[in-house]
């Protein structure tokens, strides 16, 4: 046995429920759980030993929706109008990025991830490829990659709202075919997982959205899509298919809500239309800090399970939510929903841990591979500090006040280890398969110059952040 | 000179805005601010020497209300109805905590908020003496110290939501004569102030508001009450004072209802009540996490603040929203803000530092000596790394990233050093003052025996999470 950890406290997302074991011993063999139980049923003995005393064990989480490339931008859009974040906020420093800075931005948003103990991440870029080889395989961290396929050219900078984005058809011809060249280079790679990713249907031309439909069908894949992701996106549709148009409406007529889509955000569609895509087996991706921060809309995602929906949780990008750090998301994923439904009980800790792993997997279409811990599964795990100040103390008896503590106490800094594939990704909190001092430190000189060589645009697109901090002094 | 910080990013809280000096010379001497200004105007030398590039100083945060305390019982009260938080699910554990436990817990929840840039506390504790002396004062910790006087014994698991608490005066006549030695012992010591607290209008005799009343008025001394605080309180005023009053209603007649008041809360109040009370001068303390996390309503400190009035934020405590984390509290704040006015631009960044630092200071009545960076306040200061990678990359050109960074993006993991009255508490991130692993451990041990003590009366009371995890296993 390559690893063994003794004596951990596992929660196991078994058994539709968490699947406590208060004493555990794990197994990971040739990067598989070999074996998982009680201390006292398991014999084996591990190449390394684990001493898990005071620790509790959960499989890696589930991110299941992010932009890790935009980290480079933490910090330069939020606190606008919702009209306003995309093209007048975000859009001009989004455009003075090179595909060299979004690596260095991605590599920055995946380490800030796994020392959060994110094992997997729905990541959604174009040339998500590069993304793939350069920042997720060397920092050993698994991906669901969605190669994004957007047919409007970024700089919008100039269009009003109601202004129907121009179609680009080459430009969604050539993201189709970077979409089949990342199937071919990474069907048989075990920690990635292909996607196609139409980026919304207000960016791309309608024969789009019917090949990528025929192509998932007829080959098995899953779809990533933006989708009814507020305002903007309406108004977009009703320019561009008419007046009485929703996102939801179009899709539908197109054959598109079916168990192969994952669909991000959907706090823009109705309710009626919601229980219509739960039924159909659409997956949901829910970004609580993301469309919180940017929508002031908390995602609908208590509802969409109360409907039978399958949702997993997403950190979306730093602009806005301001990181990737998944425990947090976690215990803002809770407490929003609680306020949205003005019901302390909604969302429970039990359903958030269960979310961002076992529903998380699911919601990603992987929950054959990840997302508990039993013989057979990958070992992606991650193992929290039950003497970390944010989350002691922690009893057992009359109940496992640990369940709650992950959710409302803990804090990232928690997490001492992590494991993705059966290989140490973190330990001690610490990042091993790269250099994290580097990684922030390219992050920032790149940052440095792309907001420096953005400020004008920036300054003439006019949102209300450059109308009060135009000026560089708050 | 004792201690100068140089090259340091500055955000000041001055001039009514976030006086940002960029790179800034800070000097420290007998525990005040001696200077602060741009590094090249300011021609100091330091016994310490700090070297402040690639940080950003800030005022010490201000955490307006906490019972810390309870962090012993982190995890034991949250995800049920708000009717069943106190008395049916808090209070059997409660009821099982000696005063020995409530150091302990105090002492694990001091450490979560200096760790996390908090350097005075609004603290509201029964015997609060012995926690200044006990827990602040050791650890070098700011205290706006509250003693509590509640009038009705805690065991209330057996009364109906509309039966009214019996009164017990001599409870309240002990709770007056702490308040009086507790002014009699701390009134001179630099960093105390204390204050009155009787805990909430139901919980105290009619007499009792009124002497606290005449006595605050009469010696200047600052009241802190828990006001408005929801479904519960609202139910016992009925029973209490008739059908048909409100606690502002029979505070205004009783004549609390000025700038001698900090009120906790008041989420149970309405729009018009709180309106007048932000008239009258009255002082809010919101609390977010644990008002969501309780009764899944939004603490209304953005209307309170449009109105006029003055402020601050606080964690409340454990059980609940998790723990005392600020800088996580703060990133709640805004969040939750945000999705409740549905507004995105609301309680912005810029807002949030000013509410943690000077209007913090000023709902606590101690702006004088805190909350801003400048020449005669208490060097109640804390430095963020912004290399971590929570925080990374910041800019300063076209505008200052490290604003909206600090808020939504920073983990307290960012925070590497906290001084207080010019005196190092944090250094590195680790606590100097005490030993943090002593007090993880000596809660951690007082919590099982706590947790197991009550464990039959927890579920003899009967909420919902003893009816999910009574009998242990999730």
């Amino acid at each position: 046995m390559d690893i063994v950890i003794r004596n951990t406290h596992a929660l196991t997302m078994r058994g539709g429920a968490l699947g406590s074991i208060e004493s555990a011993t794990i197994g990971v063999d040739d990067g598989d759980i070999d074996v998982i139980g009680p201390a006292d049923e398991v014999d084996v003995v591990g190449d390394r030993e684990i001493d898990g005393r005071g620790t509790v064990t959960l499989p890696g989480f589930v991110d299941v929706h992010a932009h890790t490339g935009l980290t480079l931008l933490r910090g330069g859009a939020q606190d606008v109008p919702e009209i306003e974040w995309m093209n007048q906020t975000l859009g001009p420093f989004a455009e003075a990025m090179t595909e060299e800075d979004a690596v260095s931005g991605a590599r920055l948003g995946v380490l800030e991830a796994v020392r959060s103990g994110v094992t997997t991440v729905g990541e959604y870029a174009a040339d998500v490829a590069r993304l793939v080889e350069e920042v997720y395989l060397p920092l050993g961290v698994g991906v669901a990659a969605a190669e994004t396929i957007n047919a409007v050219d970024s700089d919008r900078g100039s269009l009003g709202p109601d202004d129907p984005y121009p179609m680009d058809d080459d430009l969604a011809e050539a993201g189709l075919e970077r979409n089949e060249a990342l199937f071919d280079q990474f069907d048989r790679t075990e920690l990635v997982t292909p996607m196609y990713g139409p980026q919304a249907l207000d960016m791309v031309p309608t024969w789009l959205v019917e090949e990528v439909r025929d192509r998932s069908r007829s080959r098995g894949r899953s779809i990533h899509m933006h989708v009814a992701q507020g305002e903007r996106e309406q108004r977009q549709i009703e320019a561009q298919y008419g007046d009485d148009r929703t996102t939801i409406g179009v899709l539908s007529e197109l054959g598109v809500l079916n168990d192969r889509l994952l669909a991000a955000h959907l706090h823009g569609a109705s309710r009626a239309e919601r229980r219509s895509l739960a039924d159909a087996g659409v997956r949901m991706a829910a970004n609580p800090s993301s469309i919180v921060a940017i929508d002031g809309i908390v995602p609908p995602i208590v509802e969409y399970r109360d409907a039978g929906g399958t949702a997993g949780i997403g950190t979306d990008q730093a602009p806005g939510p301001g990181g990737h750090d998944f425990v947090r998301e976690l215990r803002t994923a809770a407490l929003v929903s609680k306020a949205d439904r003005t019901d302390p009980t909604a969302f429970p800790a039990w359903e958030a841990l269960r979310v961002a792993t076992i529903e998380g997997a699911a919601a990603l279409g992987i929950d054959d591979r990840v997302g508990s811990l039993e013989r057979g599964k990958r070992a992606d795990l991650l193992v929290c500090d039950l003497s970390h100040p944010s989350i002691a103390p922690t009893v057992t008896d009359p109940f496992e006040t640990v369940v709650p503590n992950l959710i409302y106490g803990a804090t990232s800094e928690a997490i001492s280890n992590v494991f993705v594939d059966g290989t140490p990704v973190v330990e001690d909190r610490t990042l091993v398969t790269a250099d994290s001092e580097a990684i922030v430190s390219d992050a920032q000189e790149r940052a440095e110059r792309v907001f420096e060589e953005a400020g004008d645009a920036w300054r003439a697109a006019g949102s209300r952040l450059a109308g009060r901090f135009g000026d560089g002094t708050p």
